[in-house]
């Protein structure tokens, strides 16, 4: 492969061409992984992946990624700019932003952002920016 | 998999256990996938890796990627604060960080950090953070 291949993206630049929340755009695809940025506002619809690990990392404000087990109790934690976490594969989970927030994902290749969730305006599939 | 393992990591809490730089620290895995924390400082030998991509994403201060196609040309990019650039896997590559500089990487599990280069000072495991 050409080494004029590999190309310098500004994330701050991307996260500047997304202007509505739930739509992912894609950065970076490497190892059959993508690395894509998304605008987190409101509650997310409840969801998993069964066949994906996902990470959440955090580039401006905060958000809180709620967990639950089947459908009884719901565990939540608060991630803030430069927090991460993982979001195993099979975990039932939706991240909820009072206010604005941007995060980077990684991902495999081809992950549906709703998952397993019913389909809605929230379920939007990644663009490459 | 139970939700209580899915925990908060803070990135530059977890920056300020690196002392040394070219000693790799990994703070996520995922999908057979590696996320490291990394310090530069100075020239890395150069190296490739034939069977991995490589993803650097700049947290603190800049550097220059270096890339050669076999021993002639070398091409250079400048990454600052908020930039990114995948390496292809099998380009010949090595980051010069002329001032202090910390990166984030995304990589398959158990690439080492000197690829096919010489085992030198530099080549250190990645530990988890």
């Amino acid at each position: 492969m050409s080494t004029s291949n590999a190309e310098v993206v500004s994330v701050p630049s991307k996260l500047g061409l997304i202007a509505e929340p739930w739509s992912p755009g894609i950065v970076a695809s490497l190892n059959g992984q993508e690395v894509k940025l998304v605008r987190l506002e409101g509650a997310f619809v409840w969801h998993k992946h069964d066949d994906a690990d996902e990470l959440f990392y955090v580039l401006e404000g905060s958000f809180r990624m709620e967990f639950r087990d089947g459908s009884s109790s719901v565990r939540a934690v608060e991630l803030g700019v430069g927090d991460l976490i993982v979001v195993p594969r099979g975990v039932e989970h939706r991240p909820v932003a009072d206010d604005a927030c941007s995060v980077m994902l990684f991902e495999p290749a081809g992950v549906v952002n709703t998952g397993d969730g019913p389909a809605s305006g929230q379920t939007n599939a990644a663009v490459r920016l």
